[in-house]
């Protein structure tokens, strides 16, 4: 072969091949081998909710008058912005219009957010563990994530000030926070989010606070917006979406809304280049004005069950450490493997248990640090409380063996902390 | 006020400053204050066809079975996916379901694409006039559009290699190209394809080959999609969409297409982070399958019969510069005016005919190249045949008055190029 006639393949870019695979969706194709085989999944993978999506949203789909589905304007539709506003005075939030975009699902607000804020090599805070598609928005926006880490001894609550100090550098442009968290589980109050606050204010950072669990919250509490701080205007950008809060993921649709007048533009600039965000998602997305407070009373009621049950049950398996969460739908929990994307794996490949097995989220992918998380799982509570009472089941029969198969049973499982809160529930080893 | 408390407010990104605002919406405000005044305004600018959806995708909607409004593979539903093998393989091209990837329109999948072939820094080229939301997805993927630059009097038609050859560099990634042209309603013949896909072959580039006008060609022509040249497996990334094909803009769906492995994983990583495409938007494409070919012959003849007319009637109006296009729905027309974007402005504040207006698209914003573009508009014809004649007849008064109150007609009129075809119109001045 002559030089001119030299192939050269064409490469993937650096940033495309550093783009993490999910660890959430990874391993589906070991989950649809064990479907195949006949094997019932469990899944405690996902935050895919069981509920149902309000009828009065399925209904303005059934009835859609529209002949033609044209682009809508690239901010969002007027009806849709209007019930966004409504829904955030509702919950005690005044907002205009001109500080909420409709975006395609929550993603495209987080994606934004870092793009409006940060240049490429640029850094952004990250409290891990954290939602792991950060990871991937950021690599698409070239940004790095520090990530301060918090514990499940303190109940995943935030470190404090000085912590974050040490680790703001002169490239340092925001920080990402989840409240209510997945995949902790935790909800912040009005003093942690103050002191983040703070600390982006007299940093000069933005403050991106991802509040897509707003309503899942327990035991009474309330989730406190970065928007209800006073002073902070400047500062925050809060990401939100209709995927858990009507258990509509699938229609992608969700919303950034910042009363900083610059970031807004900017991210307005991004939303006119990529045009609309889902018309028909929009057109549901208006109807949920129409359910009352009982709705959410409802659904939180149903998931606070879940949750109970969850952690009763969880907490009866030796070697398992969790904590009760506080919000979302989701918990970290502590088990005694070395690995647990091998134990993940091998729950599909190699177990079942009446013809069932489950399928969870290995905790690595939560956490920036290299090395934390291999002892962890994500676990959501999706599923009805049969089908929870179930599947833990089959996770305990499940760890039993595989402790036993692979002597890994409590091996490398690190010493209990010091100063670790009593509230924790630690059971015994067995 | 002191040190400690000093606040310092966050500032927005370099590339968040930099964003560009869409040319094509920025007018946008104008034009609803006109029609606020009671003004009608005829939009050329804007591909929003006025055709209505398909009514089998519309009654898809209407019946939609789901009780939960689920998340969809990453990739696309199976339903999606094979309805659009299924297309493809009806017009030709032999793609594996493995090689298709849903995405929240064309849009996503022309950022997925930059993302996956270049990092921040690196450079594609691009061919100029060009779909100005390239510059939007470049500057969010921190890539530096390089033009090369197709002029009308060759109907902008691909400049030779050896132009393309001068402009590549070791950070040259990729190229992109429009086919049938948006803005400029260029269909590439298989030579010019070729000599792409050969160049991007020898120089270890992909090309990123933008077809979401595929069914959009005229007097007989046939659109080559860059997927049926053989051998150029490796370099090629299809963006496609079904906004144009089912006038169904608002629904956000596309996909991407590529038989380049790599290129297909980095992309699907990218996907998973996103979670999905959107759920009702691929619950109505699938239904697309019930179409027979006379959809769009039906649909092309009648934007063939708006070509022609307004091609007719353009070319009426004197110092009006165009040729005929051979697909999309769009062309560049360079007016008698220095600055298309003043007197686009100026159609909506200040000129009406009859109660009625004209919006048209400056077409700086398709180059790239500082400088060029002043003197031309890009404009859709998405109207019926009356109302494309009330436009054309408006637009006709509105230069006379524009360019006699401006005395600048024909001002700074580029000198006829020698080398300009004959078979394209230069229309006397008057």
């Amino acid at each position: 072969m002559s030089t001119i006639d030299k192939v050269t393949a064409p490469a993937v870019s650096e940033r495309g091949r550093r783009m993490p695979a999910s660890p959430i969706r990874k391993l589906t194709p070991f989950a649809d081998a064990a479907k195949a085989r006949g094997t019932r999944v469990y899944h405690l993978n996902i935050g895919q909710p069981d509920i149902e999506t309000p009828a009065v949203m399925l209904r303005r789909i059934h009835d859609l008058q529209e002949k033609i589905l044209e682009y809508t304007p690239s901010g969002g539709t007027p009806e849709y912005l209007e019930s966004m506003r409504k829904y955030y005075a509702g919950v005690g939030i005044d907002i205009d219009l001109a500080n909420i975009m409709a975006t395609t699902g929550g993603s495209e607000a987080i994606l934004f957010s870092m793009l409006a804020c940060a240049s490429s090599g640029d850094e952004a805070i990250v409290v891990e563990p954290f939602y792991t598609n950060y990871r991937t928005f950021a690599e698409m926006a070239g940004i790095r994530l520090v990530p301060i880490t918090s514990r499940g001894e303190d109940g995943f609550h935030l470190p404090a000030r000085e912590h974050w100090e040490r680790i703001i550098t002169p490239r340092t442009k925001l920080v990402v926070i989840c409240n209510p968290g997945n995949p902790t589980g935790t909800v912040y109050s009005r003093e942690e989010l103050t002191m983040v606050a703070r600390l982006c204010r007299d940093k000069g950072l933005f403050l991106v606070s991802d509040e897509v669990y707003r309503e899942f919250v327990y035991d009474g509490r309330q989730a406190i917006s970065a928007l209800s701080l006073k002073g902070f205007e400047e500062q925050v950008i809060v990401i939100d979406s209709l995927s858990k809060r009507y258990s509509a993921c699938g229609i992608r649709l969700g919303c950034l809304v910042t009363r900083n007048a610059e970031v807004y533009d900017a991210c307005m600039r991004m939303a006119q280049g990529r045009l609309s965000a889902p018309g028909l998602a929009q057109i549901a997305a208006a109807a949920a004005t129409e359910l009352g407070p009982e709705y959410h009373q409802q659904v939180v009621t149903e998931y606070q069950h879940r949750r109970d049950l969850l952690f009763e049950e969880l907490q009866k398996i030796p070697g398992v450490f969790l904590r009760k969460p506080e919000g979302a739908f989701y918990f970290i929990a502590r088990l005694p493997v070395r690995d647990s994307e091998d134990f993940a794996r091998w729950l599909l490949q190699h177990f079942e248990l009446d013809g069932a097995t489950v399928m969870v989220a290995p905790a690595p992918g939560f956490y920036a640090t290299e090395g934390l998380g291999h002892n962890e799982v994500r676990i959501a509570y999706v599923l009805n409380q049969d089908d929870l009472r179930a599947a833990v089941r089959i996770l305990a029969a499940a760890l039993d063996r595989y402790c036993s198969d692979r002597e890994l049973r409590t091996v490398d499982r690190p010493a209990p902390d010091a100063q670790e809160s009593p509230d924790f529930h630690i059971p015994p080893e067995s």
